[in-house]
């Protein structure tokens, strides 16, 4: 029963529930020598909630501060731990008593009551609450700045929300430019408009919405990676997989490619400007779970949120009788905005790791600028 | 640079390339008390090549005859770490110093030179060889019977080759008797028939095809899986893209999630003979990264194979110039069939190792039969 | 760099310097149904300082205050990780910059400079400090409150101060009844007066001493401990090593048995109230890295404290020359009697580690009183 | 159930039994690019029996040879995964079956039987009999080749065995050229002559000896070790105490430092030829778990053999009742001088383990020669 740390270079450890009093992270394997303050995970932290639109958002509107208890020293990462967390402000238990034995189509009540015998703190889904991605974002706002250092940059976007999909191609500087100008992180900003109105459409039905995240990373050094069991791709889709509502991941073309031919594709190498790259990049700039030096491209998949306002049937696991519920409270309609954060903060984590154990990043850093 | 190993409790160590000596697999932390001989290995290891129809693999149809060298005695495992190996029959050089400057496109040959300095094994793509799933198997064999005593079932067959999809709905029991019947792995033998006609139609066109393989596992209790990091579906997860040409992996109906609503998308609870269970099973028996009781479902995208007849661009890396490429010798012209029994044991692999953590397989079998 | 945590079932991960804001703990892998609070922490803690003689220790006595962010609901663990931290009073730059470049001999200093570039916290020793033994203690709190629902009980006392060695044989009940009522941690109250004694006078010489503590673990049930590698012994020995100041660990009669013949070292088997048990226990407890079901006996050379006020020589690491210091400020004149609490902590935290591995400890506890 | 791996960059994972068909080690991380042979492994495997003298030895003398089996291709190390084996030429079933309810005393014979509920391969003591330190060697053999590398050596040797100890001062390079040159693996010949004969005398009284060994590495650079948890010390004490028999690991003056003043146990710093060195080495070479760059110096307790021909009590476990047992067959009647291998060999994999993380030896090596 321990499976809250990812990484064997880059240590993220992560605790605190919904209601807990903290959320936050320690980070194990940071080289020492990086420039670190506050201000780097706020900037995080601040785009996590799309206050574009306080109606895509449920009622917490979180104002998250960070704190970092340990590691930094003269602002820069000592290579100890570093300890960031942020409070939860609402920590008293509310109404949850009433629906404890109810549990929530599509959420984590019922296999965590199983689980833990019932000692799970149910409030507000506990440890499986989209709270918690909070900690993960806190630790990629740390990888982000650290792979700045080696010129690697990640980023994600809303591709799709319910039946909206963006269809325009924007190079990656457009997407890194408008992506958190729309509440709902899509950079194709008349899209953006179209998915907002879909959202609040359905969330006036009482109903939710799912959609899909893409997330590049550019400049990732080709030979990262470690076969056969660590390999890149099985690394991301791991972390990927731990941002609640995510159900598919997929790389380059994903599942289209099993619908093509071999010399369709296929990505031929070419020599551009002296370097050794692919003339097209459905593999996702991954080749034998090690990084080509193209762009890595990730899709996943998020399922529409599981609290919806709409009366739903459950069972009462008291009196072990088939039963109703309606989730009361304020709920995000749709969870992609905020997914695109954590799935970010969740690659970016990844990439470090790799690149150290690569050897693309040192144990001490040069100074910078 | 390590990353042959798997899991914490039930850990396995792949080792081998296509043309080393022997390929082979360490189990560190199977329970003693479980019976096994080669011949429980060996059954697997048959099902690999789909003798069928030997033109749908490629001209190396290895006789694989698997040895036990350690953790067995009086017919029941010990506690001590199993190694279980098969021989290569083809260990010498062959023509492939001819072609050790030119990368053959979508294959691993240039990220792993980049990765080792030129030192990794480049014969018959080495350490990255479709060759060493066997190893996977093995350790396959033994979590199958392994879960077998706990009335823990998985299966993976072959959804889709190319653009032939398997439509026809069939029962667990109805897969699990007919899908080896084929030799592409389906067990709609008239869909199957389908199957094994496009790929040969496409190797006679010097091209290859991809394909989908849907894997089933039931019996699974409520309960298993860890989170946050160590969730049962970043698990699986990571363990399937360990798969040479897997590209894609999802859980329940996975990306068809994104396009509902949360009313469609949401299984209801329900009380059926007494047990907690969902009406339907769109998240894949997979809830916050906890089993829930229900079949897990997994859908997993493999890539056509990169070994095509036709000529293909690439690059001379010893000139650093583009050249062209013909891959010769003879190439499965699909892996899906070869991906359907390593998915099984990539799953089969994960699920005892969560099991073993969440308490539902002890250290110590009970008496067997 | 990472390897700020210990463990693979009960994962105990620290961080935090002498002068950071916190130094705090997590421990993930906490059985659920564990009834804890931050009285049963605060109890550990306040035995860290042994105020019965406020001479024996250095002018910083922290009133440390557990607080715990994370992990327990209702008075019970809940199965996710545990944060409990305490608040460094101190965390203002005093006088360190002075001595910034003069390596306190047989501290730290130098070898951690070294390692992070210059980047590390040297205040009060930064990560290095006796300090950090904060977390550990409070990790260890919790590890001793589950063993107790196991009847396993772990203490450590002071054995030896200097020159001065407790001969008298007393009982673990003895000894668990009184090890705390002298300051230096001895049992035998008589010798405890003369250890104090030696520390005092060592002190006002500028002097330090070094000592031995003596652990013993009863009831642990026959059969905990992982060969090869993980074997009890050896994680024992790894877990008493992080804490500053050891330089030896053996077990039961230790190098003593170099000494021995093999008639007189083997510890022969009898029954014994029905029980399989042995008429000596010059093995501690410990036979092929697993228990023996008999008492684990440890002990643990504990090295003088490197700071003392005498002039001592060392090098300039800015001007590369040989050079005066002086340790300024005050210290621990020996610091036997912090290392108490920290090896009953570092010995019970592997206790629960490899007796949930063993699974005498389940995943969810039972109903406690 | 698993522990039979050690390392997180140098992972070397053991496998075999006293009577399984083979002994053999997977290490996994070894950097490409190490010129590698079977005869690199076989020296040291040939060190490993001490032919000087049969008389010393059990009577199985057994002729290793080493076979690699993967992860080596043209000469050098790929970086993929390295199998080393050798075979058991004795794996039938003897006597054993007479003795098996009847545990010999200070053997893990009991222990493991509990572990593993009687499934245990008991045969010659199984996974845990001394035959099984042939796979740390050999991993050993890497390690040390791959050190040498980076002028790194270490070596071990006989301190003392039983009353007879050497007290004669050598040089390394002394030590290093005559330690293999007596059957005891003495480097002061006279003294290993006095310990031959002691050997001897005992065996003939059907007696048993133990000993110490010593182990010195030199050139390791200052700046290795991972504080807290996987400081460099606990990580070697944790290494070494895997050896059967051993029963206590010091560092530097280790126990005697805890009689010491601080002002005798500090080793003060000083400019020698540019470095940085201290004026002593009572430390060991290691400070704060970090190495300083001085000679590691370790030394190790060896329990006497357990097995002696003398007759002692013992229970018989089937009957749970008091009985006696005579160990027949031949036995090591002291195992200092194989010891003497398994700690380099155990130190050395420590050493590369913690080089690699600490930046020291990259993943890929330059050319050799």
């Amino acid at each position: 029963m321990a499976g809250n740390s990812i990484g064997k270079e880059f240590v993220v450890t992560s605790f605190g529930e919904s209601h807990s009093e903290k959320v936050g992270v320690i980070i194990d394997g940071c080289p020492a020598g990086l420039k670190l303050s506050e201000v780097d995970i706020q900037a995080d932290l601040d785009r996590r909630i799309p206050l574009q639109n306080p109606e895509l958002v449920s009622g917490r509107v979180e104002k998250d501060k960070a704190q970092i208890f340990s590691g930094v020293f003269n602002g820069f990462t000592t290579g100890a731990p570093i300890c960031i967390t942020v409070e939860n402000k609402e920590t008293q238990p509310s109404d949850y008593e009433s629906i404890r034995d109810l549990p929530r189509p599509a959420h984590a009540d019922y296999t965590s009551r199983v689980k833990y015998g019932g000692f799970n703190d149910y409030r507000g889904g506990g440890r499986f609450s989209g709270r918690v991605t909070v900690a993960t974002i806190m630790a990629g706002a740390v990888a982000k700045k650290l792979l700045r250092q080696f010129d690697v940059y990640v980023l994600a976007y809303a591709k799709s929300v319910g039946q909206v999909k963006m269809e325009k191609q924007m190079s990656f500087e457009e997407i890194q430019k408008h992506r958190y100008e729309s509440a709902v992180r899509c950079p194709d900003l008349t899209c953006a408009d179209q998915m907002e109105t879909s959202i609040l459409t359905a969330r006036k039905a009482g109903e939710s919405l799912g959609g899909t995240v893409e997330c590049i990373a550019v400049n990732v050094p080709a030979g990262v990676g470690e076969p056969l069991f660590d390999s890149l791709d099985g690394d991301l889709a791991k972390a990927i997989f731990t941002i609640p509502a995510v159900k598919g991941v997929e790389f380059g073309a994903g599942f289209a490619l099993a619908d093509l031919k071999g010399s369709e594709a296929n990505d031929v190498f070419q020599i551009q400007k002296g370097q050794v790259t692919t003339a097209t990049n459905l593999a996702g700039g991954i080749l034998g779970g090690i990084s080509s030096g193209m762009p890595i491209t990730i899709r996943v998949a998020i399922k529409p949120t599981p609290s919806i306002a709409k009366e739903q049937q459950t069972v009462d696991l008291g009196k072990m009788q088939n039963t109703k519920i309606k989730v009361g409270g304020r709920h995000d309609p749709c969870v992609v905005p905020k997914a695109v954060p954590a799935v970010e903060a969740a690659v970016a984590i990844t990439l470090v790791e790799h690149m150290i154990r690569a050897g693309f990043i040192p144990k001490v850093l040069k100074e910078q600028e």
